[in-house]
């Protein structure tokens, strides 16, 4: 049988299941990536395990969400992830290394490959031939520990690129025109896999733009071959050597079918507050701006810069623009500083940021109240620039530097000058501050400053318990309402007894208290309506809520990742059978369970009674039997435990 | 009469006084200077003081202390800021831009000019034949508002430089020699002045880093001479026609004599937690270091990261350690960049940082728990950093750049290569981001973002009150212990009412509460040691307590910035004429005050009674009829709004 790339690197890490898709497989992984916002909690989950050493080919911790270290608990955070890894057999990327991503692609990816980070724009080294997937960081540490990872078969959608892409139009166009016409949950349960003429006329990292915004089309991966262009890229890498050639068979099908002719791109912008929001920049053109912002992993390639500071090279920025450059690594920042673009950046007028995720992930850069914000990132979501009821446009770095010029929202077209053109740099990449793992990693001591706490040990659910139901929310509650992210909250991501007072507290404020007061019964429930658990990947979503007691959440749909955060930190996922009996609850409603051990082993449909009503509602799951085990083991860390 | 450099500033600008140490003079305000941090409350009080105009020949508004922006209001505090600049013809610095003194030196700074700055290191562009002074923000505003200044005629120190720095030893080790022999108080009612025949081996920028850490010596102003020196430098930023010619007359004399034969001098290191604190670098050679961090205004000049990076040119920094490099200014970044200094530093496993204040004043870059910092910024105060127990050693960038390399601390002079002799650029300087206010200012509007309000109105002293001692503190009690900067308190500088909050916190995190309970009666005392209100000029430490109802700060002796801020604000400054009387008080003691408004104006003593205790204590000011006027107004706004 004729397959495609995706088949390809499946078929040949398949441990079990069958490529159907919807049918659970589960995959050997040789790669994984974690950062610093999460990472921190997966070291603590291998310290929980008792890991001795990663089972994975290549494992890495980046350092690049916050890097600010703005009090002790960020830079002891830098400490403890260093000793981690070394205890581990992890290589570490220090901070000022830059985004996870693109150091990750410049001197570890490998094509061929499975790559599993704890970060949902993973998927951006899906431009390198690899199977590159977001998961939650429990997922990740499992991965490090040499279980292989679970994931529902995904169909294969195939996207044939034809032509070439005009002047003043770039990778990011491309991207956004898929989300034009897909949306944000148009890659959902799908492997979109790019092929076709058009490829050759793509950079490495023009592909690393397309595939890192995949997770905004809600993919699980998104793949590109591995071809001559990755050759030169790791050539220039001097890691000529990790190249494999890896093409779909000639005749290959999809289960999808999707064209894009380059030719026809124009400059496309994301406008406030989805990617899905993607309209000509021609229509929004002369909406005033406060700010113009480059870098992110979904700008990071020396093209992006370059072709920004050829644009304003020799003119000056607008009066009152903030010009934010975030370089993407210390590779890229050296490149730039080398071939002058550092000089004629700062000379536009550009304010120069440390390598990192800094503004894309709001720790740092906000812009002010009620302006427009105009960024080459992969997400708008409102308040992630960290200002709550901002305004944010994404678009190309060919855009956003011509905005910066005019302080109004610019076609780059419009603006009097040829397109520069870029010549890459032709040269070896430096492993520089990326410290490889010592040979002898069991001496090694973990460094936990005052703000470090081991993880608390959580019993398995009981068999029959009642608990109050303690938050009734709405449809599309987010992790970020779960458990915020930004400044305030993720200073405290190593340390869960004090990360969990932020639990819901976008929601409700009292829920802490309310929550640890009923931890000492038996713990509580919530519900919610569709949609439970979107947006980030963060664990401690589930983590925190689960220290302070909660045993069950009975919603009328799951979001993917947060689902299967709940599963491995043993909490139960159950959800209506009949929507409307999501109306019979409200706060404070007791429900009441038997005999659950043995009920959802056997039963995927059951009841539970409403205390003091004579009512009861109809509840469901799909929980595989791994699922049942991992929850009445008490989650997955029990459960690996166990296992050794 | 022959007159040395200090006499001739003051003489030209002489309003009022007679220039004898001890008497109070009043000088004439050619140039001011404020940045973010105080700025935005001087720009509120020139709202309140209801001005139409600056009135001094140049003011300019930086912003460099908070730049990080991590949600809406850093952004709308420099929107603001902008507009106010505009609103008032101000100059405007851009985030980014870099660190007030530095640029003001640069694009702004004329030798016989005076410079007065809400900022304590002002004293910095004494290197240009100026007469730089650092003082509140009020002090500042009166000055645009075209006032005179206000100050004790200090005495003059006359340092006599002879001979040349030895290989490895540079500006900073000059400052730190005088901080060894005269401690964080020998400065204090001095100016003083720099001569003799070193001065021609000091470039303009070494003399900055001398002139800026006159502020630790406790120093009014540090002067020098306008020389050729400062003619070249000037010159080279295309303002060769700002320069006069500066000098002590032949045979001037000094009411202090020191001498520094610059031959003899060594690197030197200030060990925690005071720039006082000074010792050989040999001393402490071999202790573990986590950070070593290059810039600030103590070492702002292309020299100071010039030399760094030849140290470690072709070098990789030791593992694990953190070498932050903070430029401190676009002019001097562009200039590292363009010499391919930029490429060298991030080479070596640099982190690169935006141009600003950054890390020496808490706003990132804070250490790890129990770790070493090493750094060449001014001041090591406990917590400055952003670290509470920090442990911070300042030094010279030649120590800096060794110890990075060998993660211990390092005498330079021990490093195996020759000393790298650093060539300036010669390059002519770019106004670039310094915004000129517009011609016509009158319709410009201020930009108030949600966080940003207008100052509360204070009501005038009462004649009578009772209140209570609200705290009882010891001696050297910093403007950081009475109100933090950092990022957590900096956000709120343009809400008073917010960041009262925070006021005493680090004493006694129950003094707001207790505050704001008396201040529905009559308010309340506080009092402490000797040496009150050292460090940071930021007048919120006067405001703040002002505002929760702080009325008489009993003290030992005073810092002089903060007296005049108290006074400023309608506070009543009082001294213990016997300093064993701080022991007859506690925290509870209620002092009774009667017929207060008469009494200050006939009385320089005075007592007052300790009320249900048949005892009182002996107080005493040294206040002019100026001040009592003043708070008897209730503070300078209500004064200079009556006045007009």
């Amino acid at each position: 049988m004729k397959k495609n790339v995706a088949q390809k690197l499946i078929e040949t890490h398949l441990i079990d299941g069958e490529m159907k898709a919807g049918m659970e497989i589960s995959l050997k992984i040789d790669q994984t990536l974690t950062q610093d916002a999460t990472g921190t909690m997966v070291m603590l989950e291998l310290e929980a395990m008792g890991l001795d050493k990663a089972k994975t080919e290549v494992s890495a911790q980046y350092v690049d969400h916050n890097v600010i270290q703005e009090d002790y608990r960020n830079a002891d955070d830098h400490l403890f992830l260093r000793s981690a890894a070394r205890r581990f057999g992890i290589y570490y990327s220090r901070p000022g290394n830059g985004v996870s991503h693109p150091v990750h692609m410049q001197r570890l990816a490998k094509p061929g490959k499975t790559l599993l980070g704890s970060d949902s724009h993973t998927c951006a080294n899906g431009c390198m031939g690899m199977l590159a997937m977001g998961a939650g960081g429990i997922d990740v540490a499992m991965a490090i520990a040499g279980e292989p990872y679970h994931v529902k078969m995904p169909q294969i959608m195939g996207v044939k690129l034809t032509g070439e892409l005009p002047d003043w139009v770039s990778a990011k166009d491309v991207i956004l025109e898929m989300l034009r016409r897909h949306g944000v949950k148009g890659g959902v349960g799908k492997i979109i896999e790019y092929y076709g003429p058009g490829l050759d006329t793509l950079s490495a990292m023009d592909r690393h733009v397309i595939a890192n915004m995949g997770a905004e089309l809600g993919a699980t991966a998104t793949v590109f071959p591995s071809d001559n262009v990755i050759k030169e890229f790791l050539q220039n890498q001097d890691r000529g050597s990790d190249w494999i050639e890896l093409k779909a068979d000639r005749g290959a099908d999809y289960d999808l079918h999707e064209e894009l002719n380059l030719s026809t791109i124009e400059p496309l912008i994301a406008k406030p507050s989805s990617p899905g929001n993607v309209v000509p920049v021609s229509e929004v053109a002369g909406e005033p701006i406060y700010q113009s912002y480059v870098g992110s992993s979904a700008n990071p390639g020396y093209r992006d810069f370059a072709i920004t500071a050829e644009i304003v090279k020799g003119k000056k920025i607008a009066p009152g623009i903030s010009f934010d450059i975030n370089p993407t690594s210390r590779q890229l920042l050296t490149q730039l500083s080398d071939n002058g673009y550092i000089g004629t950046l700062l000379a536009a007028g550009a304010r120069m940021h440390q390598a990192g995720c800094n503004g894309c992930i709001g720790m740092g850069q906000a812009p002010a109240s009620d302006r427009n914000s105009l960024r080459t990132t992969p997400r708008n979501f409102p308040g992630r620039s960290g200002t709550r009821e901002d305004s944010v446009f994404l678009c190309s770095p060919e855009t956003a530097a011509a905005s910066a010029l005019t302080g109004v929202i610019t076609d780059p077209r419009t603006l009097d000058m040829n397109y520069p053109k870029i010549k890459l740099p032709k040269r070896a990449g430096d492993d520089g501050m990326l410290e490889a793992p010592p040979e002898d990693n069991t001496t090694v001591l973990l460094e936990k400053g005052p703000n470090i706490t081991s993880l608390p040990g959580f019993a398995p659910i009981e068999n029959n318990f009642d608990i109050p139901v303690l938050l009734k929310m709405a449809d599309n509650i987010s992790t970020d309402e779960i458990l915020a992210g930004g400044a305030r909250v993720l200073p405290y991501r190593s340390n869960i007894q004090r990360i969990s007072t932020f639990a819901f507290e976008i929601v409700d404020d009292t829920y802490y208290e309310r929550a640890m007061k009923a931890r000492d019964d038996h713990g509580h429930a919530i519900i919610a309506g569709f949609n439970y658990g979107q947006g980030s990947s963060r664990e401690h979503a589930a983590l925190a809520p689960r220290y302070l007691g909660l045993k069950v959440v009975l919603v009328k749909d799951f979001a993917r990742i947060h689902l299967q955060n709940l599963i491995n930190f043993g909490i139960l996922p159950l959800r209506f059978v009949h929507t409307e009996d999501y109306n019979k609850l409200q706060e404070g409603s007791i429900l009441s369970f038997k005999n659950i051990h043995e009920t959802i082993k056997q039963l995927s449909r059951f009841e539970v009674e409403i205390k003091d009503s004579n009512k009861s509602i109809q509840v469901e799951h799909d929980l595989t039997e791994r699922h049942i085990d991992i929850i009445l083991q008490g989650g997955v860390i029990n459960w690996i435990k166990n296992k050794a």
